[in-house]
């Protein structure tokens, strides 16, 4: 497509290095995408209800076009597909249309379909390769990159999965034209996220632009997306495991999973439990020596706010610290005794932490509602 | 434990590398492998019925001499066991009791558990380290060494799973002493094809020591074990992930495969599917050209008779030629319309050839029974 913008951002990790595009009207050229990582290769579509009507048919005429042999699953919409069965459900389909190793799957979605799909994209014939084709904000900043693939069960979030990363993703910015402005704001959580733990100058600019991208603006969403996309592709290229300098992606995270699981799957948005963890999380370092203020954690809060996140567990949703800390066992980066937290050291910077389970109670008590 | 011989092997994989310890007694200190690969950490166990009532006490004891946390899980012997309801009891168990990332798994047993295990390893909070103790002559030779984990669905075997490395593989070969002389027999294919795909003098060895081996001789069987784990490990090293080399392993197993899978599981021993397999896939390799000639097909013939196993398919099992295709066909190594065989080229080498379905249905036919 001739006058799009296109921007390839590439996640260098070795023998596993791929390129994420970001731009608009990529979708109608997705058979193009798909050639770079080779032809005679059958692809397996998964994706959800609300984007098989809207997505999926943009990607199949650019496939029919070139005579791609493709299949494809439609899983229904929201975080209860993350589950086995519909795991089992993708499984067996590979299987009844004898996919091969040289085949290839798409997971065209947000971040339920993403994660799901990789996993089975992981797992099927010990691994076959896939292509993320996040059509929502959250998905395009967050989990379509860096190659952390799973599913729930019933102790807790993405506690069953795979490293596994993608051969290419495929950020279409026009599929954020039909996405509910609600989570245009929860993914914005994420997007705040970044600049606080990676780039000061960011952040900045995000100060500047919080209400056009809450309005949906694309121009600066493309920015927004861009910007993300590369500050993570940095971070998973230095650790691809989450041995080190990964953690710091959890900034938010320790607390706002607790706050996510205690409050039980889908009644709180992941964006809105992370802005309500930065918060809590941003006030653990507040220290005199520390170059993280006072000043800097307003500045955070009001950020948050013009973002229209919540900054305090809404009440509504009567969490007891009880649960909260349950919850924050049941988190994989957890011991049984410590919890660590990503804690900010100054702009652009934070630090992990280690905390006794107490300091930790000590603050869900004070969030419980 | 002093006086026993214990050789130590290395697999080289980098930042996965992993030694292969080989030897007698090795169980009763377990703890001590155990603990150079860390302290301060949860020891989850799991293994088959048989192998609690035999091996498990001797690797409590060693855990409780150093005061090691563990638990453990005992899941029906065989290979129903490699289902996605026994990987589910796996994952529960280990959320049950909160194990983290810095806990590791032993899978003690056979193949069956050894796959299984190794699988909810690879996928329980995205991974976490685990032992191999393998207690058959066939899990020491061969699946306990490789990363290869999986489990079966369906419509195959091992058509779900991930390459996920041991930390160390302990393979006593005391245990060896309660396993039923089926069992050594079965296992006896595996290693006799180390012989045919990468080492003569091997093969000349075998041939020589054939009988001790049936006879359970545990001096020879040590030195079976240590050879076909070098080789292994050898391979491996050199083709983590299948792409090429590694395919040498697979020698006597696209045909032995679909003589496995077509007899339903556990109705033929999988040694004995494969030393059929190896018969046919080494008559393929019978050209005028090629210096694999009829009598080193011949030796390799009478090493098979001679360790007890089938050289065709048992007539009473009734396999037709369809349903031997039809397996072939859903074995994810081979692609809609090629089948690959691993042919001998000369003793101690074999050769990838892509063969037309049709040219192996026609070894089918006249293997149907």
């Amino acid at each position: 497509m001739e006058g799009t913008v296109r921007t390839e951002i590439i996640v260098d990790l070795h023998e596993r290095s791929y390129g994420i595009f970001v731009g608009e009207n990529l979708l109608l050229d997705f058979a193009s995408y798909f050639e770079k990582v080779g032809k005679d290769r059958k692809v397996f579509i998964v994706c959800d209800e609300a984007v098989a009507s809207t997505h999926l048919p943009v990607l199949q005429e650019s496939l029919n076009k070139k005579s791609v042999v493709y299949h494809h699953l439609t899983l229904p919409s929201g975080e209860r597909t993350k589950d086995i069965q519909y795991l089992e459900k993708i499984w067996n389909s590979l299987c009844e249309y004898k996919y091969t190793r040289k085949d290839l799957l798409v997971a065209m979605g947000g971040g339920v379909i993403g994660d799901l799909a990789g996993f089975a994209a992981a797992t099927y014939l010990r691994g076959i390769e896939f292509i993320q084709v996040p059509t929502t904000l959250l998905a395009m900043v967050d989990s379509s990159v860096g190659g952390k693939t799973g599913m729930n069960n019933s102790y807790g979030k993405n506690l069953i999965g795979s490293f596994w990363q993608p051969r290419l993703v495929i950020a279409d910015l026009l599929t954020l034209k039909t996405l509910a402005k609600e989570e245009v704001v929860s993914a914005l959580a994420e997007v705040i996220k970044y600049g606080v733990i990676y780039d000061s100058s960011f952040f900045d600019w995000l100060e500047k632009n919080i209400k056009g991208l809450v309005a949906g603006d694309l121009k600066l969403l493309a920015s927004a997306v861009k910007r993300s996309c590369e500050i993570k592709a940095d971070v998973v290229a230095r650790d691809e495991r989450e041995g080190g300098l990964r953690r710091i992606l959890n900034f938010g995270h320790t607390i706002g999973h607790a706050v996510e699981n205690a409050a039980g799957y889908g009644v709180i948005r992941h964006g809105e439990a992370i802005a309500v963890g930065m918060v809590e999380e941003s006030k653990l370092g507040l220290k005199e020596d520390s170059a993280w203020s006072d000043s800097e954690h307003d500045r955070l809060v009001r950020l948050i706010e013009a973002a229209g996140l919540p900054t305090r567990v809404p009440a509504e949703l009567q969490l007891s610290n009880e649960q909260l800390l349950e919850a924050a066992r049941a988190d994989k980066k957890n011991t049984d005794t410590r919890i660590v937290c990503m804690v900010p050291s100054k702009m652009g910077e934070v630090l992990p932490v280690s905390y006794d389970a107490a300091r930790i109670e000590a603050v869900f008590q004070q969030m419980a509602t």
